[in-house]
């Protein structure tokens, strides 16, 4: 007794067909990295999407060939998604941040046919060429030659019709740098995207409709732009997209076209703030602010509410497609005080629809949501990764659970809280002490610029921490210092061991704390505390 | 290269487990036919439907089974839902306010082995139970009696696993009564529920989240109360329900709940305002209302609007699950004036992601969205019915469109504008007349009470129009008065060529103008025009 209702096969060109038919003249905006606009619309994307459908196959590509691109956003960046998802491919977005080892392995791991890239990573082409050995064209975005994406798409007709195909065949595939071994490859399918496109729309994650007006900072190589690209068509927003990350740009952009959503890295917003203060040009139009990819401090989003904005964490990961979990307000978020509130966003938001999270101890444990209980933090839904591509096992358990390498907490509310990185948890005499809290207690003490808290091996406690230490220019802050104000913030048996002053400290090509470099390097520091 | 992400059924049980799980204490109130309130929360409609499903297994029910109800909104219907889906059954919501013979066909086409049902509907129980072929246990939602719902799951434990399956399984039956013909059932599935579910809840529908109270005035035997039983559990939403239609009961519940959505009928609107006019007690919470089941007029929806109040027109069928359209509210809502924002609600919507709509000429070639070109309403997608229950052919073409037997128009805009239904469309001399728009235009004239339009025979138009006529109590409103305002409203070429003016006019169980009686009745009236 099946099939009662119709046949919909979840397949990503539904969503470009949709917002063409449904939202066709609502405005794709690009900023491009010369400084030049152009305004195309949804019609104008899927129009040029499917003339790049026929170029691909001109080109020779078949279903599940992965095309490449290297670049910023903006709206040929946008269409060579739909464009190679349209024709079956797999449509694999570079970091063009990554280190060029990284660079080289990933395009010829991914064996990609195509590279698309925009003429700022030229250097990064010229370099790398003799080193990919797969890739046998490649198309410049912003070229007006005949190396260029229009030129490319110039001859063909636009009379397509998508590639049809299995819901759980494969449509993107992004790579996730980790500090350590090769990159691996998470390969999205069209059946996951569409459940996860759905599910971000929602009120509770990002919500938009066509009235919203969406510049998404964080970039399409990214975790794929946190799926917007994909959200955006499903609810026919207009997008306005910068190729260059400068604050003046983007607040001019987004009171010039009424942006209402934007989602970025905290970063973002110290550079926002910089830019308000100086020139006194404020986000008139925002409604919601999205920040993920790490932990907004506390100070920044009293800042952004205080702008009348919604402000929301988003916490994920690209083996996620990345929604984890998303700031949702509870029902009595009026009666909260404005210190509740602040509390709350901090943290990492609320558990959607569709996936599953759990916290379990060192045994396997499941801990209760009592805000207190850490441990490993672990993910199920249908938009989490199963296995690797290419990889010879699957990445989850017999049931299903994906350990996120996160630790955490989950509160009474269901709101879940990331404490560290389960790695770079310091294990003291059994429990835990989250290197990241003591590095946000160190940073906020004056003259500190940057700190990394590592365990260090003790005879007694196992591990405990030392903190490394970047002064700021110009300031002579002292160890005693730092440890006088980390009193005032951690339990007295976190404070650490040692405070080392140094002159920098080592980052992966995302900025992140290169905590293993860190580790190697004072693998044989000895504790005067352990002698 | 198929399956990198995770294996997860588009299942209904996943709406409660999610509910159960991140929104437990979240209430679902209900103030019951008696009077009386009892208050319980996801946590506890998950506890009670696992042990209704247990006592469903004892009464021998298998996956795939019928299991009916007979009942107004309330929290135990809501629970024998997720109860008897979660068991691998297949709810089964009949419509009290159907005739008999209807009420007999129904439950033994379905072939329903157990039935839920209100105190109030033991009449229809007692009058029709010895010509229920099918049904061999029956259970009192409302009884404290050992013939009563809560005697029934008391001695469960409630520790069940919901029962695993195809998510094309069947999971509802919900049957159409038509002005011809027995009824139809349609059989909704597990994966076109879940897609629809997601579809609500987004801004551009229903626009809920785990903040929203709901208070459904579309009862659970209409369209399966516009699928808010599952959307509601997939954003969390708290649920207001009420077992009797009373508008001051409605608005009493609205202030003490806090409610901020709620949907119903235009009539339910009309006596909400009676009860405004009347007390002074307005809804103080509401931030959107949907309306559907048939247009509400003008006056209605400038009236919320006021309020301060969201209003949407939904409009869908038993077949569509039911959203077809949903009221979106265009990127320059901002810049439009009133009147435009109130002629723009007054349609029936725009196109939600997920269905297709066309209209379609009587050769069946596809209009243009011109807002002039009417035609066949034809819609598809992931929700809309392929198949009757039992039926030997598909209700669908070849391309899978299916006919909702609506004339309308599609605008510029991609909103939607319904004319009348295809059967009551008056055609004369090769145009269309909108039997409805003469309709509406006769209750404005003052005197009038209720007005039918249908098309006689004509030898040279084919078909003409006359008017039949329902005075208000004390009205003396003659033809000439009535012709004269129908002139200020319609072209001259639709003015009736007769009006004749009767004591009643005959409706179905719903409510609406029996045509197909008044056509049989006027088969032989010979129109003085055509003489």
């Amino acid at each position: 007794m099946l099939g009662a209702m119709q046949d919909f096969a979840l397949r990503v060109p539904r969503l470009i067909e949709h917002a063409a038919r449904e939202h066709g003249r609502r405005e794709i905006v690009t900023s491009w990295a010369d400084g030049s606009e152009t305004r195309t619309d949804w019609a104008g994307v899927a129009r040029d999407a499917r003339k790049l459908a026929q170029a691909l196959e001109r080109f020779g590509c078949k279903p599940g060939d992965r095309i490449a691109t290297l670049g910023m956003n903006h709206a040929r960046h946008l269409i060579s998604w739909y464009g190679a998802i349209g024709m079956g491919g797999v449509i694999h977005t570079i970091n063009p941040r990554l280190f060029d080892e990284q660079l080289v392995y990933i395009a010829n791991h991914a064996e990609d046919r195509v590279l698309f890239y925009d003429r700022q990573f030229q250097p990064i082409v010229d370099r790398l060429k003799p080193q990919w050995t797969t890739i046998e064209h490649y198309v410049v975005f912003d070229s007006d030659g005949p190396d260029g994406f229009e030129a490319l798409i110039a001859p063909e007709s636009g009379d397509y019709v998508w590639v049809e195909g299995d819901e759980r065949a494969p449509c993107m595939l992004c790579y996730t740098s980790g500090t350590t071994g090769n990159p691996k490859g998470v390969l999205y399918e069209h059946r996951s995207t569409m459940i996860h496109a759905m599910a971000e729309v929602a009120p509770a994650v990002f919500n938009i409709s066509s009235q919203s007006a969406i510049l998404p900072i964080v970039p399409m190589f990214h975790a794929a732009a946190w799926g917007l690209p994909f959200a955006g068509a499903l609810a026919g927003a207009k997008f306005v997209y910068a190729a260059v990350n400068d604050a003046a740009v983007l607040c001019r952009l987004m009171n010039q076209e009424k942006v209402t959503h934007s989602a970025g890295v905290p970063t973002v917003w110290l550079s926002m703030f910089q830019h308000i203060d100086a020139t006194g040009e404020v986000p008139r139009h925002l409604q919601q602010v999205t920040i993920g990819g790490s932990a907004a401090p506390r100070a920044m989003i009293e800042r952004i509410m205080d702008m009348g904005v919604t402000v929301k964490h988003l916490w994920g990961m690209t083996e996620t497609s990345p929604v984890g979990t998303a700031g949702m307000y509870p029902s009595h978020w009026d009666e909260m005080s404005k210190d509740e509130r602040l509390d709350l966003i901090a943290r990492q938001g609320a558990i959607p629809f569709g996936v599953e999270l759990r916290v379990i101890d060192d045994e396997g444990v499941e801990q209760p949501r009592d805000g207190i209980s850490s441990g490993r933090l672990q993910i199920r839904g249908p938009w989490v990764i199963k296995r690797y591509f290419k990889a010879e096992a699957d990445a989850v358990d017999a049931d299903q659970w994906f350990d996120t390498g996160d630790v955490s907490v989950l509160h009474p509310d269901g709101t879940m809280q990331i404490t560290d990185r389960a790695k770079d948890v310091i294990k003291s005499g059994g429990e835990w002490i989250s290197s990241v809290e003591l590095e946000n207690a160190a940073i906020g003490c004056p003259g500190v610029g940057e700190a990394a808290a590592i365990g260090i091996y003790h005879p007694k406690w196992d591990e405990r921490p030392i903190l490394l230490v970047v002064r700021k220019p110009g300031s002579d802050v002292t160890a005693e210092q730092v440890t006088a104000h980390l009193a005032g913030h951690v339990a007295k048996w976190w404070l650490p061991d040692e405070i080392v002053f140094v002159d920098s400290l080592p980052h992966t090509a995302t900025g992140k704390l290169l905590k293993t470099a860190l580790r190697e390097q004072y693998k044989d520091h000895r504790l005067v505390s352990a002698a």
